[in-house]
């Protein structure tokens, strides 16, 4: 059926017609229709609302997303039909039923996931599956190649390329903005896209945009790395593995991470940007993601298997997972942090003892470093200046200010310290109950909203002593992080909960 | 944050605000707001689009759907906020972790499910869940309470209450239009709520609004049941185990029908309209559901198992599902067929022999006729014309035209006949191939549109002789069910193979 296009500034991937109109094609709410741009010959799939008033018959309302991919303009003529069932779907199924999937069948869907041609409930069908039945390495190697393949890559001249990651989950684990200096300096390449925060109070991209834009194509990164060594980029500006960034929002409402997923997820970025050498960084601990140390050490086996697969070499470090890295959660606040060690400060000691361990393995495997020499090494370059130079040429190159310091750098003025309620020691620090409370008080999205950790673990603190501080940008946003943390209470003192029986749960 | 509201005629779940309200809201596209009604104090849960143009900041555009509940006017002030998380959602995770749910956590999801709470991603997850990890019987009893309990009920005053219900997937199966007008006559009440096709070229509302309006609440259905014995409506209309209409729509894309989730489906409607004694009948057979004897006498157990629990008298019949039930496909066709044989014509064999047999097992069921003799019986209310009266009063009942005969009804006045292209036996009848067939011509929006079969499977045909008419209302559509016939090749003779060597797919 022809109809006239209507461009309609609603954000997601669908069009409006007439239920007339709606009824004659043969389709329903939520189905799927193909739409012919019949100027450029670009055809698009979309799926279907429908309006009895909003627009006359002979019309087709065409949503942002769509129009993104079909580029119609106002009043041009589309040509629009019933669309064939993706043959993706049968393979969901197939995977429903507990066979496994080809190389080709897993290709079709990933293909069909960067296209948009899936709705959001039969991508999250296929999530659903591959958590349940889970994959096989073949299974996990094939859709890794697809999600690298469907996307943009990085392609070195020179080598060895040099990658880091860390599994999610715990706050505070800013040692990208440490990691990526040292290794640049060293003289080895690191083009490193990361993530912004999901669930997280700050994805490494939230903390970088700190400092500079993080907005960078696979070709500009790739040319910043050629230039200064390394870049530090939103991964999801780069349409490297364009699927794996759909596929993590569906998983979202399920908090699920399916294994074979996450696995594929992580080497497909690596793949893809051409990494030769991958150090992959798995916290371990009650509240992260991965709970035991021998469910890291099966993770980091899978991980060296794919990579072997993939002629990625992979060194896994097993971290400790249940207390937050440093003592800083929030973009500016982690900024902080992290810029104070490269210019000289060696506390605190989890982060910068961190950072010199997953960079000194990448300078071992490299050959930068002797064995067991890597993070000695790595710790001089820090010392030595040459990290803090190499990021401010990094900052330089993606457009940031150069000669930031770490006290340029203000976090929310709203801030409101939680003192002890008890003498006693901190029995815990709870990383779900932090996080939260830094998101409440505006994190990612305001940089300077957080959370500041005066005592750590273990550590003794007197009644009425500080343990920490909410930080945030709007004051209404501290109020509600205030009244969070009297629920959640993420830190924990031995004789705190002498305090809680029976209604009085304020913090003193 | 407090909205204006701005009704908008589309027929979603959602609503639209401007991207920066969003933001402050702290939501994405395709998150979950909770909008409270000022004036009636009434909140609903609806996800979020985002617009950076089609509405100002402060305002909110209310879909259809999400007015249906929120019942706002225009104009009016709404208090929209990030929505909670649901439980359910926590459920659904666990029982994609492979643990049984309890009662009430099933219940949770269900009334979810019920106040579309949950966007159709979350409910595909669940349904994905549930067909990888399918429910043990206590579930499955906790899944039809739920789906009961949230809807409406009938109840009859005086008993038994007759219910059946045919396993689709077989073509041409209409026996429901001569079962029940059976069932009431012999004094027994039977009010039955039946299904749209989704995927088949006519449910029994689709036959039965060629006749009669079948749109009709719980109550209407229990009134003309308690008139005339019985009804035959669109389960849809009457808020009976509404759950189960949005589960079956999520699992379209992917052709399931998931084991418990359909035992559960069948025998909540059943439940729900007051039965005491229900006949189920299986088609087993290749191109089914069900594919063999075992399978079939599996799920027959599991069905009574089910009606021990909910204390439903139920009796399964296996039946031959290899084969339409009749010569006529599609909803005119159909009831044609039908009305001739409660005219006093006993062919097509298989749908009188069908029909009385299952109406035949209700009536030895409720001791109306003795065992084996039930069949018998029902043969005789229908040639004594009584089933015919009684359908004529259920007609009337329902607003359609009680002196209706078989030659007062039309089908489409587009007709293809199909010859054989060799001389043979016919060796298959593709139902798969024959519904899509029918549904290309137009069954079942197009009450004409369908096939009649002049040969069944196994009988012999000469080279030439008719062996199906394809019939439709537009031409247009006969064009293209003419085309996919070629390629589909529903009906095959034994000697026709030999015509298709190497590109010849005509049928001659």
């Amino acid at each position: 059926m022809k109809l006239t296009a209507k461009l309609m500034d609603i954000g997601t991937r669908e069009v409006l017609v007439n239920i007339e109109d709606a009824r004659n094609i043969g389709v329903l709410n939520g189905d799927r229709v193909q739409i012919l741009n019949e100027a450029t010959g670009v055809g698009v799939a979309a799926f279907i609302d429908t309006t009895t008033t909003l627009l006359p018959r002979g019309t087709i309302g065409v949503y942002r997303l769509t129009n993104e991919r079909l580029k119609i303009t106002e009043g041009a003529s589309v040509e629009v039909r019933k669309a064939e069932r993706p043959a993706a779907l049968d393979y969901i199924r197939k995977k429903m039923d507990g066979d496994h999937l080809s190389k080709e069948e897993t290709y079709a869907i990933i293909q069909d996931v960067v296209d948009d041609n899936l709705s959001a409930a039969e991508l999250t069908a296929y999530i659903t599956a591959c958590y349940i039945n889970d994959m096989d390495m073949d299974e996990v190697e094939h859709l890794t190649r697809a999600m690298v393949d469907t996307g943009e890559r990085l392609m070195f001249h020179s080598h060895p390329i040099v990658d880091k990651h860390s599994i999610g989950g715990v706050p505070g684990n800013k040692i990208s903005l440490l990691v990526v200096p040292i290794i640049a300096a060293s003289g080895l390449k690191i083009p490193k896209t990361s993530s912004r925060a999901i669930t997280g109070a700050g994805g490494t991209a939230d903390l970088m945009e700190v400092l500079a834009p993080v907005h960078f194509s696979a070709a500009e990164v790739q040319q910043m790395t050629e230039k200064v060594g390394g870049a530090i980029v939103w991964g999801g500006a780069t349409n490297i593995a364009p699927a794996d960034d759909k596929i993590i929002i569906q998983e979202y409402p399920f908090r699920i991470d399916a294994r074979g997923q996450m696995i594929a997820s992580v080497m497909a970025k690596k793949f893809a940007v051409g990494a030769d050498l991958v150090v992959i960084d798995i916290p371990v601990g009650t509240h992260a993601k991965v709970r035991t140390i021998q469910e890291g050490r099966k993770l980091a086996r899978d991980f060296i298997e794919l990579g072997d697969r993939l002629r990625i070499q992979v060194e896994c470090a097993i971290t400790y997972g249940d207390s937050p890295v440093g003592r800083a959660i929030g973009p500016k606040l982690e900024v902080i942090e992290a810029l104070r060690i490269l210019e000289g400060a060696e506390t605190p000691g989890s982060l910068f003892q961190k950072s010199v361990a997953i960079a000194g393995m990448a300078l071992e495997m490299s050959g930068k470093a002797p064995r067991w020499k890597g993070a000695e090494m790595a710790g001089e370059i820090i010392r030595k200046g040459d990290a803090l130079k190499k990021f401010r040429q990094i900052i330089e190159i993606q457009g940031g200010d150069p000669n930031v310091k770490s006290e340029d750098i203000s976090p929310g003025k709203y801030q409101f310290v939680v003192n002890a309620p008890a003498t006693g020691y901190v029995i815990e620090l709870n990383n779900k109950s932090l996080i939260s409370l830094a998101r409440t008080a505006g994190a990612p999205h305001d940089k300077g909203a957080g959370i500041l950790l005066h005592a750590k673990k273990g550590s003794r603190v007197e009644k009425g002593q500080p343990i920490f501080t909410i930080f945030a940008e709007r004051s209404w946003r501290l109020q509600k992080a205030i009244e969070e943390g009297r629920q959640l209470m993420p830190v924990m003192v031995e004789g705190m909960l002498l305090d809680r029986v029976p209604q009085d749960t304020r913090w003193g």
